[in-house]
């Protein structure tokens, strides 16, 4: 944990080599791997991997890593990153009226559970202001109707063009974002939905399982699309109820769901643990 | 378990009184009760109960309790039922070619786990039959293509007829029932669906759980009505899965989870613990 | 949630009749039951009830209703009590220096989710003293060594004396308490031991799971008594770890279990759902 | 599935290059990985691998592939060995009166769930022969007493000797094999035991688990070695109880897992995916 590391992550067409080649130039240089996951997808016969790197272990930084990689990455085609421990990720927070999963988000930030910077939390609503500010982040305020949903959304990406976030996390942000947004950050939005998707898409889910009788209610975080709620899913959970929980009760037992399950989705993709594939996820738990 | 016992189970538009006539009416007949659930259901306003009563603290039978009882259960518009556990339900068990479902039925059958007759096995493949008939139970194997469907269904209506079923268990038969077959035998047929309903309705479920890429795949248990898995739900359960599992992965983690669930359901069901409400199930597990 | 309700809680030998005489008592009185559960103990014969009554359906008040139980109570030797959803239990937050639980426990009061009132917040530490403050609530920094346990056990029994608790939570409080506190406080102090008991007892119970290599941990909510880790159990749940997980792992996914057992154990205890039967729990969820 | 494969196992103390040699080594050999795992446990820096090879990739079978892989696994100072799944392991199966775990694992045998051969079953009763004997498999019936141990575990050493079984499982086996056996078959003997350990260890788990008020309950799948229920433990998991269930509810919901716990162990030895080292299991799943 307290260890520099460098994250490798790459995804190419499968043949036989990959793993001798990147295995081979990480032992050249002195490279000591603490982690490692592969998987080949036998439908697209493409092959996804993350190696964790112990940054001591080589004489040199990421830039020279990445530059005496490159030609090997070249040679399979690969599509690849190397990320830094280091350089902990930026993390804009939307949120709405709710708090449970800001308030989780945040606890998670401040006892340093999870490791990231928040540039700032935007909301529509002013309710959660005092809360964020004594965290000493900045708190945007920015009220929305049906009539100003042009502007408002215009303001939310200049704010977030002035936070340069890595990653936005919808922490039940209730508005559904525009594809501008959706296409600015594609890959980059993580969103709690409070359903076993891909049951109950769309408003009032909890009210909706009501309404179906179902004896488990669940959440799904899934990264963001153009199509509502039917983006690739990153983690999901679920709890029982029984005929005699209310909606309330759903709501509250939901809650803590919702909030694990984000925690645990943002944590894979804060890790680069999370590599996206057509429209489905492999996580490198 | 080894004691008789008397279910006496009632539903009725709830108002002051139901559980005061009730327990005060089985007090002084001397009725020793040893479970009770209750349930109000706040939007209809409906008094459901299950109560179970030692039969032998009764000085008389079962036919003598319901004659005595008739005039408060008509007094509250009672719809009500009184079993007796001494005459275990006939459990009729239409199956296909996968004997997951069936053979964990049997088991629980025949080690007296679960306290039922079966009068026969119908299945429109022959494989299963050398199993089911060394419990000595009949197996009428009725095959069935898609232009013989109405004679088939014809002569597994005869079956059932003969059979005298309180209930039909769909143990992973993959026929859709004829309309005339759910209202023969309605809130009589359990139905075992590979999914976690109402996500993936009707064929190849897993399929399409892997297409959607969902975390956790799950199985449902449910009254089947005319409308394809739409009827009321009396259990479900689900299972982890990750990116490296293939549909016949999902396939054979998702047979544990569908015999557990059907298993739960159908005791439920024995056990008199569901009532239908509308299109939902009240379970005093 | 919004409308005011006595819960009536009983326990008493059983014999034949008394649900008919509580049920009785309470229509012929006008009383509307919302909610009800009972529980017969075959082994010690004892019958155990929690009767949630509508306030505004009696034409008098709490004290009124108490008295005219009483001789009911009375006539079946009933260990019983009447309490009064409009008067929230007074619950004494201890804690150290981790703030996991007491984070959560602030969010579900802060938010409303859990219906209580906090007369002040107690630790050894002072780490957490300007987020307690946030909340507006007193702060009490008793700091604590080997040597000054028998003066600072003194302060805290002063202090608590001062707070008149119905509830104290040991919020990953990690001093034992000596047997004084148990005694004066019998029943009404919680606990949330960091493993699934009675595994891992007494101190470092995640280094005692790593040791022993079990593949999953556990967080457990009980009744304090003055054997350490053995009072009466009210709930218990674990997680899945495996042998890539460090103990700092488990720490992390330990701290989710931990605050949602304690959680749902408290919310038990504040409804009035929890019964203590000699050294086990009866809990009406 | 359907393709056969070799899996190579290794352990080693870690050193930079291990798995650049290893991949290097197959890729020019041309072999095809289609499944990976590695581990580098940070405690004793020893690293583990499982890999699994497509047979058809190369050009020779196992046998030269294994001397060909020799001189690496030297230089490196590996345990390691290579299987295949076209040789099923043979699995001697041992059990008492109670049917459930034999039953699963039969079941998951003739369905072909799980790949391997059953030489035999051997029971101290003699309740399970016909059933035991419909599958076609031999049933050795060897009753015993407090008097004719040593006499018994000699006859079940023969047995054992004649089966010549890769993997002995103890399907709710319910006695204490001597450290003969222990240790004839080190690393070989799996059992389920019904409780999750390290709670509960030895007879009666169910009624010590009921005696403690525990809220869950469990079942641990381990190797067997000299010191009662303290293996290496492969899986565990539990199910959910409360105050009403008595200690019959127990053992019937228990069984449940006590099944799938046991069938998932099996399934991940059979697969060559557990590696002990030390008291603990890495379990590549």
């Amino acid at each position: 944990m307290s260890q520099d590391s460098y994250r490798l992550i790459l995804a190419c067409p499968d043949k036989v080599g990959i793993v001798a080649a990147v295995s081979t130039f990480l032992a050249n240089e002195g490279g000591l791997i603490t982690e490692a996951n592969h998987y080949l997808d036998p439908d697209s016969s493409w092959f996804f991997t993350r190696q964790v790197i112990a940054a001591d272990s080589l004489p040199y930084g990421a830039d020279e890593l990445r530059a005496r990689f490159a030609p090997i990455a070249a040679s399979f085609a690969m599509e690849w990153r190397l990320t830094e421990t280091a350089k902990p990720k930026r993390v804009a927070l939307l949120a709405s009226k709710q708090a449970h999963c800001l308030s989780d988000l945040l606890y998670r930030w401040r006892s340093k559970e999870l490791d990231f910077d928040i540039p700032g939390v935007i909301s529509n609503h002013d309710d959660l202001r005092s809360y964020v500010e004594w965290h000493q982040l900045p708190y945007h305020y920015e009220p929305v109707n049906a009539d100003t949903k042009a502007e408002h959304f215009a303001r939310i990406i200049a704010l977030l063009e002035a936070m340069k976030p890595d990653v936005i996390v919808l922490a039940r942000y209730m508005q559904i974002l525009p594809p501008e947004i959706c296409s600015l950050y594609a890959g980059q939005i993580i969103n709690i939905h409070h359903s076993f998707l891909p049951a109950f898409v769309g408003a009032r889910p909890y009210h909706q399982a009501a309404e179906r009788g179902v004896k488990l209610i669940g959440a799904t975080c899934h990264y963001v699309t153009d199509e509502l709620d039917a983006g690739p899913i990153i983690d999901q959970d679920v709890a029982r109820i029984s005929h005699h929980d209310s909606i309330d009760d759903m709501v509250r037992i939901g809650k803590d769901v919702e909030k694990t399950v984000l925690a645990r989705g943002l944590r894979y993709h804060l890790e680069d643990r999370v590599l996206v594939h057509e429209n489905k996820t492999i996580v490198f738990e």
